[in-house]
């Protein structure tokens, strides 16, 4: 269980790098996210790690009945009282591994990338079903996992080579599963890497349907702010699951 | 609609490659497709790109009732017919861009390592989905997607770079789909590209509910003979995909 939110440093680079307007979530995440949302008058929504709660203030802006939003984070939970308070959003500081304590379900279970700090797939998505009403929704994104398989770790910093004017990336381990020790934000960080094809089958183990999956990619506003997201194509940095509760657990 | 296997200089290099008793198709393919397959006891098969027919045989030597073989090659069909002739097997030389003029349903749709040459995949899907049963299955591999995104091609051939005692691969265009002309077996082939997302998205929307993807794995005994398909945990050769048909097309 990470809580490197909590840790002041790392917070603060945080806080800065997600400050500037062009940034990978503003310009890539949020789009995408919004995109694989339904209508949400009326709905009960759960967002884990819910960060400073942006999407929970945007989620009652699109007629949310009710938000229970989570994070690890005091740090996180104190800026998203201070800055997305809304009668109708409730903020809690919970681990995603104690949500079996939580006493209610939802129309919506809703996570916008956290869930590759989670060790355990299997045990939060059967607690996720059991938090969802029948054919309720989990709308997640995650690090993509071409993305945490080539990852720049604490004990290999040569994860990337540039020759003939592109770039190699070391593939070791695709098919091998579990934490990647991270150095991001001059902090280590732990991931928890896992392939498309573990995300799937641990979906539909837990009794969901996969209604879609994107792999990030750049709009051409997003390529207009910043030509680096061209590299989308190429590597994309998330990717993102729609699915169905179709089973009880 | 590609034909390589009737270019004579190809299908005998093809033939020899896979006449070597340690090969990927032995120690890694074959085993994880047949894992994948339910009792086969009075089921009917419809097999695309049958090759050789070896699995054919081996189908009916697992009770199967019938089955229908099919490939583009001549050279294929000739084989089959010569080694792997059985009364309750059909061999047609049969392009499967022409699957709709086949008027049968059956059991379970098998395709072994075809799919990659396939440029519209989602028309496959439906045509496949019009031939099965309710509730009948599609059990098929392909190339990686991670394999195919880092192939080597004849417009580019420094698709990795050894450094550091380790491997380096250009994922260059993994969301990038579409055709890779692959120089192999002195030939060049065109393989299309598609994402995992892709192949889930495509399967869900042609009437199918995924079982399970595997990405290919080495067992202890393939190991044991060749070291080299430990690097499957790096970079797997094939995805496995078992399917189920729950809407008709």
């Amino acid at each position: 269980m990470q809580n490197v939110y909590d840790n002041e440093l790392f917070f603060d680079e945080y806080q800065s790098m997600r400050a500037k307007k062009v940034n990978a979530n503003t310009m890539i995440e949020v789009p995408i996210m919004k995109s694989l949302l339904p209508s949400l008058t009326g709905k009960s929504i759960l967002d884990l790690g819910c960060g400073c709660g942006d999407m929970d203030k945007y989620f009652i802006s699109q007629g949310a009945s009710k938000v229970v939003a989570t994070d690890i984070s005091t740090n996180m939970i104190d800026s998203a009282v201070r800055l997305n308070a809304d009668a109708k959003i409730t903020y809690m500081v919970m681990k995603m591994e104690d949500l079996e304590g939580l006493d209610q379900k939802f129309n919506i279970v809703y996570s916008s990338l956290a869930f590759h700090y989670i060790e355990d797939f299997d045990k939060l998505l059967s607690d996720i079903n059991r938090h969802l009403n029948e054919g309720g929704l989990l709308v997640f994104s995650q690090e993509s996992p071409i993305n945490t398989a080539t990852s720049k770790t604490s004990k290999d910093e040569e994860r990337k080579l540039n020759a003939n004017g592109k770039t190699y990336y070391l593939l070791d381990g695709y098919c091998r599963e579990g934490g990647r020790e991270i150095f991001w934000n001059d902090t280590f960080v732990t991931k928890y890497h896992r392939t498309y094809a573990t995300i799937v089958n641990s979906l539909i183990k837990n009794g969901f349907e996969i209604v879609e999956i994107i792999d990030s990619y750049a709009s051409e506003e997003a390529i207009k702010a910043d030509e680096k997201y061209k590299t989308q194509l190429d590597k994309p940095y998330f990717t993102f699951v729609k699915a169905k509760k179709i089973r009880k657990m």
